[in-house]
């Protein structure tokens, strides 16, 4: 054997031009981890994570008992280590159709119900299937970067439409049909919203739906924050105009139940009509399930438990904790020079907040602005620039309150420091 | 709102046609789930399930109580509810480098190793990630469908080469050679060896890397069954020859510790040379990670201890019991006419056993024996048919012994009763 491989031509290594176009996910990663990097490792005071919607790090946001004891017995009975079936355990789909047709005015089956691993499961899953040849998908700005990465890499089109930050981040109708064309055969909302924050009003979400039904596209609603919501608004599922167009429902349990890494997520086929099946869209989403992974049977197990069993206190703790938060992150906001949220969040566990850069010295754009902030206190926020908002940040308020309360504190004084003397005498 | 849906032109449910080359696997699942509902529900006896290796319904093949254990503490802990970092949480991955580095000659590091939600991700994403512009892969046939399903989803081309039977099922070496191409970029093996029970010996995996290398491509070692031998021969990981030609291996606690369900495996680059990492194959590997599932954090919480705390005897207790089964099987095939098991097993949960339909009487093929003794013996086989193998027959021997006893009794009974008189009066 020759130790030295100059002589070898190795074959592989050719470039994979969909990964390449798929990288949108991970610019926002690696805008955020260039972000952490900026900390300065010798401030004494603590990191202020206001980057990522992960708030089980906060003892506040601890899951609910009900749900650890759920694992745990499904664990104990030995019972879901083996192949689930190919769509999921069947007494968790069925449950997770029981829960979702409390909020509808019809029924799900069982067999209306896919589960995922996670929810990001369910989105790779749908921009598969949609991905036939020249096919295209109308997807929401700002918006959540999978969805463009999962649609680049299986060659699934997509064009944005606008949230209109001056009307609550609703949906720019209008803006939707213009740009719909004949090859689109779908749009994606998100809602509650991430990363607004809104909660869509049952009358907007009617008007979806009549948008959809009449470009003849179906409504791919992203409900991973389902009753995830702490302002006026009610959640009200798109499911209840699934007869008006079809819409196919993706949700779990990662946020309102507070464990993203559980990797439980679910689609539904909220489409009382059957136009998903009749036109074989379902079929597909069984095929590539069906190649897919299974999310870990012993929290598939755990399912009908967890929602049976879940004390309702847990929720309204939860969601009163949230409650305190945006107002604490509205409030803070609004004394602060150079910095705009037109919306109040009502839900999902972000809010999207303007610069405006004309205020600051020295400061060029929302990734300076970031990478600034992070070296001189040590607060870690996502620059809108990773969403295609240039000039934006995005804030996870699922923080425990007095931490998010320093934080913003510290973006206070920071934009105190580096907002121009003109801006500081008008204010004073 | 109209409640009539004639006139709206849905534009979506156009055909997918990657979805549809990628039913190999859903064949194979469509053929099982025919020939169970050809099971008399009227028999009284037990179905004796002989087509998939999954051993968790038997009591002797209950996972180690440390792994059970170890799960509950992850989840007591309440840190691993949250996102786990893209490649794994840290310690799962660093636990996993230090195992499979004691059976090699070199170190893995934990950036050597990458978490996945069971070892068929591993496929998945070794599959998309080699799917370059017009580049090939070559699998073994027999083999395990989801490759082919997850290549042609892929856009990934693929060549099968032969197993050899009568050689123990090695890998035809030389047929390796005159079908790669200038565009084969990896070939995969499968060791032990799903479906025909073989463990590869260092000598032939030597001989495998040497091929690799002289045709300048990776080799993807599939080692889900790692560790799972119970005949003469050793398990030896690919990896050891990867200064000969780069390796990637696949594996995970799936099959070792009896756990399918959990959902937790791993890619490994056993590649001293770093070839993987200069040719960015180990790049494009963690982009693709970044977009995909992650395995539950509850499970990969877990790792460490569950490799550190499981008893030596559990595997020792699991392997004896596999000895008992293979050798039932092997010994109660022998006495059956018409059926051949050119090889004995010794690794893995399977074993190809070969028909010689012209000893049948009114049995065309593989897929019409498997359906009538499901019929009439309420015993349950895959037809070899699903893996491009007409007339042989793939038997899990991960059953429980008595019940792997009464089921190859039953099919003694059926053979008998099915064999042509002249083959009788030859054998009386």
């Amino acid at each position: 054997m020759d130790s030295c491989d100059g002589e070898v031509a190795w074959r592989f290594g050719a470039a994979k031009p969909e990964l390449a176009a798929a990288d949108g996910e991970i610019r926002m990663r690696a805008l955020v981890s260039r972000i952490y990097g900026c900390v300065d490792a010798s401030d004494p005071r603590p990191v202020v994570p206001l980057a990522s919607g992960d708030p089980t790090p906060f003892a506040c946001f601890r899951t609910a008992p009900a749900a650890e004891e759920a694992v745990t017995a499904a664990v104990a009975s030995g019972k879901h280590n083996g192949y689930p079936s190919a769509t999921g355990v069947t007494e968790a789909c069925s449950a997770v159709a029981t829960y979702l047709s409390r909020y509808l005015p019809y029924e799900l089956s069982t067999g209306d119900v896919v589960l995922t691993a996670g929810c990001n499961h369910g989105i790779e899953i749908m921009m598969a299937v949609l991905a036939t040849p020249g096919a295209n998908v109308l997807l929401p700005r700002p918006g959540y970067p999978l969805y463009e990465a999962r649609a680049a890499l299986s060659g699934l089109k997509f064009l944005h439409y606008d949230l209109l930050p001056e009307k609550g981040w609703e949906v720019d109708i209008q803006g939707v049909k213009a740009l719909a064309n004949e090859n689109t055969v779908a749009m994606v909302i998100v809602n509650p919203n991430n990363p607004s924050g809104a909660v869509y009003s049952s009358h907007h979400l009617a008007k979806i739906a009549e948008t959809a039904r009449e470009l003849g596209i179906m409504v791919i609603s992203d409900e991973v924050y389902e009753h995830f919501v702490f302002g006026n608004k009610p959640f009200v599922p798109m499911g209840v105009f699934g007869e008006i167009a079809p819409v196919v429902t993706l949700g779990g349990i990662s946020k309102r139940w507070m464990v993203p890494g559980w990797k439980l997520g679910w689609i539904a086929m909220t489409d009382p009509k059957g136009i998903l099946r009749k036109k074989k869209i379902f079929a597909s989403i069984i095929v590539y399930r069906g190649i897919s992974v299974d999310p870990a049977a012993i929290v598939q197990g755990a399912i009908p438990q967890i929602i049976a069993n879940t004390d309702e206190t847990f929720f309204t703790n939860a969601m009163n904790v949230m409650r305190e938060t945006a107002e604490i992150c509205y409030q803070k906001l609004k004394g602060i020079k150079g910095v705009t949220c037109p919306h109040k969040p009502e839900g999902s566990m972000f809010v999207m907040v303007k610069l405006d850069m004309s205020c600051f010295c020295g400061i060029d754009d929302d990734i300076e602005f970031c990478c600034k902030l992070a070296k001189e206190e040590s607060v870690v926020i996502s620059p809108g620039s990773g969403l295609e908002m240039k000039n934006w940040l995005r804030i996870s308020i699922a923080v425990d309150p007095p931490l998010l309360e320093d934080g913003l504190e510290r973006v206070k004084s920071f934009c105190l420091r580096h907002v121009k003397p003109i801006i500081m005498n008008q204010a004073s």
